[in-house]
């Protein structure tokens, strides 16, 4: 589903340059230029050119990017003019940890809806929103629009939940199941995977991979 | 810290590798070949050849790659030929949440010490962990010998408590919290940043990104 016009890499870093934008907006800076964005974001300057100029975004030669207009333009990319409403199905400790995860508000991600199979949690408030039964996914889905969906149920449900939110018409998925699910062309998913992002950083610690 | 010879994003896909051969070893198949390890990792199969060529293993043309053999290789590469020692630094539901993340376990990264502020949650027992103060953070971390800390502390606190971490030998560390770390040269910092992940969710839902 990417644009063919836009790498996926590139996708990848643009929310991390709108971090980067708003933070300067907030320390009233009108202009950077991509080396500042370079080093809030931890990367090159080279980089940040190129990546922005996949978005058509070129700056002015020896002066910068206008801070304020490229906060717009990259909301705009990123489908972010309003919040996107979410849904958090599995209210377990890493549902209600995802629930309570400071900066998603600010960062345009609004969750809707709570879903849990646990009659005990059922018809609590959590912050103003009502743990619904998983039993009524569909209905409630569709009533509050949800955009975006975190599945955050043990593995061997995981599938089962994605089929149905993908029925009820939901084209984004972030899951935290540790398995691999299959969703219909159009449907974009993305793998969370903890133990991964440690075994990326034990790649690091390991003196061994210099012997290749 | 990345080997000059692997670039990120190949590391980035290395476990994910390492986890299809596991499941095809358990499957019973001993060997796979570039398209196969494609289709279980979502990628294509020009990329797995190219990403394990980086590692040197080029395995036998019109045969495939030997499973058992790539498994050993890469948990080698991913310095995973033993356990990982782990910390979580923050017990609140997220640090919770990870500690009792499945699959940590069986790939490789144990988590040896976790760490509150809370004086209600030190001393509890978690897991077979006692839950220690973070007052004694440098003392337990290198009694434990801590490779990799996860901190799951609130933003205020992060980089106090990245600071203490590297200056008792930590190199490796996963922040969840939603603020830039800054460490010494040949200390590894991976950002988790789950609403930068729900932002490129939402760039791939978003119309508007055709009209560049």
């Amino acid at each position: 589903m990417a644009s063919p016009k836009v790498p996926p890499t590139t996708v990848q870093r643009l929310p991390l340059y709108l971090r980067c934008l708003v933070q300067a907006s907030a320390m009233h800076m009108p202009v950077v230029n991509s080396l500042q964005i370079a080093e809030m974001a931890g990367t090159n300057a080279a980089q940040v050119r190129k990546d922005l100029s996949y978005l058509g975004e070129f700056g002015t030669r020896g002066v910068g990017y206008d801070v304020d207009s490229l906060i717009t333009h990259l909301s705009k990319q990123l489908g972010l003019t309003e919040s996107r409403r979410v849904a958090i199905v599995g209210f377990g400790r890493l549902g209600s940890a995802l629930q309570s995860y400071p900066g998603f508000e600010e960062r345009h991600m609004r969750v809707v809806a709570v879903f849990d199979a646990d009659p005990a949690k059922i018809g609590t408030q959590v912050d103003g929103v009502t743990v619904e039964s998983v039993d009524d996914l569909e209905v409630v889905v569709k009533q509050t629009d949800v955009e975006i969906a975190i599945l955050a149920v043990p593995g061997a449900f995981a599938q089962d939940i994605a089929d149905r939110l993908v029925a009820a018409g939901v084209r984004a998925i972030m899951n935290f199941a540790p398995v691999r699910l299959h969703v219909p062309e159009g449907v974009e998913v993305r793998q969370a995977d903890l133990a991964g992002e440690l075994q990326v950083l034990s790649f690091h610690l390991n003196p061994r991979r210099a012997s290749v």
